[in-house]
């Protein structure tokens, strides 16, 4: 499997796996987002992985391509943060090499992801100086001359997708780890999504719900996980709730990319 | 979405349609062959159907590298039968191409495809001469001369994807049209593969269980087109039996890709 195969097979696996509380999953749709939009973004994507993989472009404007790429369809954002990691984890090859790639990011890549962000409707934090809508925020970059990897360091507090960029990529370590003790296959996917989960507040959540939610559904998967509670249950309350861990899905794909080129099988047939 | 773009969401878009009697879907794995493993065969067999795109390579030589590609994984068979009609239709862009693709193949193409077929679990007909599992086909193919075009006029009778190569991809074309005249998005693929599976008997089900229960099957499909009998359970029934309309959903997937270049929307957003 090449990098850019490992990278389509992680965001594939992810949306498949189940139960998965709160998100799009085998069984479950949102209104208007489908298992079918996340399985179209994988394959629509290639291209611009493949730019990612063989050094060719920035990062935020092989970023842009990827959300361009993949908001043609009417499903909303599919894959935004996956990309925010899969794109410098290929750009570099492994977790030390897109440490090194964050590290090169520049103002243009800054620019070229703001122009990917407002192709999204992911929000963010109300009152941020740096807020997408807001147009002078492109002249704040500028002027103060951020580098993509500025940008992330701003967001870090409360976004854990922009975190991975300045903290060596520390849960998609994390994921990966998960995954390689988890054994094979979709049930070691969704072990591996639990455990992230319990482990770290989503910070997806936090924006839409509060940090009290987040807070709780940590919780409760840690419960899970020792055995209390029903997962099936837990799945349909979120579902219910609106509540979607989305930030957590992200790095868990960033987490099978890297456990598949760690010999992680997503087949448990021994062949793959 | 290019040409191979469309092959690729072809077969996604076909496995993840549901409630689908019998098949592999997002309800349903059989042991040993799960939903996964038909996301990754759409996924790794994206090399192969960029040569037969791109005009590189012999049909058979061609097909037999898509299923190399697709059998890495330990999932079996997933899209060998799909092949046989995408890799034509790609070649030759639309129907009126794969036909004059097809009616080039050569004694060369016969063979690769023989070393294809030997690579899968596929059952040919017992005590036919041309069985891939007797070496002696080979030579006979060779003393024969015989192109692919012989070989799938050989197995007609016996096999309906084989069928579209010499019938001039006649049920590919009405599956399209049942897709185009049935709306979008996944309900349109559940119809449409209804449909054709309520006006031919699959010769996949003819192979497995004989022609008696391949008429239950497409009588019992037409019935739920009419509005007698339960989708749901008539599936339930398919799976406990292990009837599985193969063949039928591998001409689904050629129907999607010639609708998909027919402006039908996989997605009902009007963007896509």
């Amino acid at each position: 499997m090449t990098p850019v195969e490992r990278a389509q097979m992680a965001m594939v696996l992810e949306v498949t796996a189940y139960p998965k509380p709160g998100n799009v999953d085998r069984c479950h749709d949102y209104e208007g987002t489908r298992l079918e939009h996340f399985l179209a973004s994988s394959i629509l994507a290639r291209p611009a992985l493949e730019k990612a993989a063989g050094g060719r472009g920035g990062l935020g404007e092989v970023l842009r391509e990827a959300v361009e790429l993949t908001t043609a369809h009417g499903g909303g954002n599919t894959h935004f943060g996956a990309f925010i990691l899969l794109i410098p984890l290929l750009r570099g090859g492994d977790i030390g090499g897109a440490i090194r790639a964050v590290q090169g990011s520049t103002v243009e890549d800054a620019v070229s992801f703001y122009r990917a962000f407002s192709l999204t409707k992911v929000r963010m934090l109300a009152g941020d100086p740096l807020d997408v809508d807001d147009p002078r925020a492109l002249d704040i970059i500028r002027g103060k001359e951020m580098t993509l990897l500025d940008i992330m360091d701003h967001s870090k507090e409360h976004d854990m997708v922009a975190r991975e960029w300045v903290n060596g990529f520390a849960l998609t370590r994390r994921a990966a780890d998960f995954l390689l003790g988890s054994g094979c296959g979709r049930e070691a996917v969704v072990e591996a999504f639990l455990r992230l989960l319990s482990s770290e507040i989503d910070t997806f959540i936090v924006k839409e719900h509060g940090p009290l939610v987040a807070e709780e559904v940590r919780r409760r998967a840690a419960g899970i996980l020792g055995g209390r509670g029903d997962l099936g249950a837990f799945d349909a309350e979120c579902i219910a709730r609106g509540i979607n861990p989305g930030s957590t899905a992200d790095i868990t794909i960033a987490g099978i990319y890297i456990a598949l080129g760690e010999g992680w099988e997503w087949d448990c047939s021994g062949k793959a």
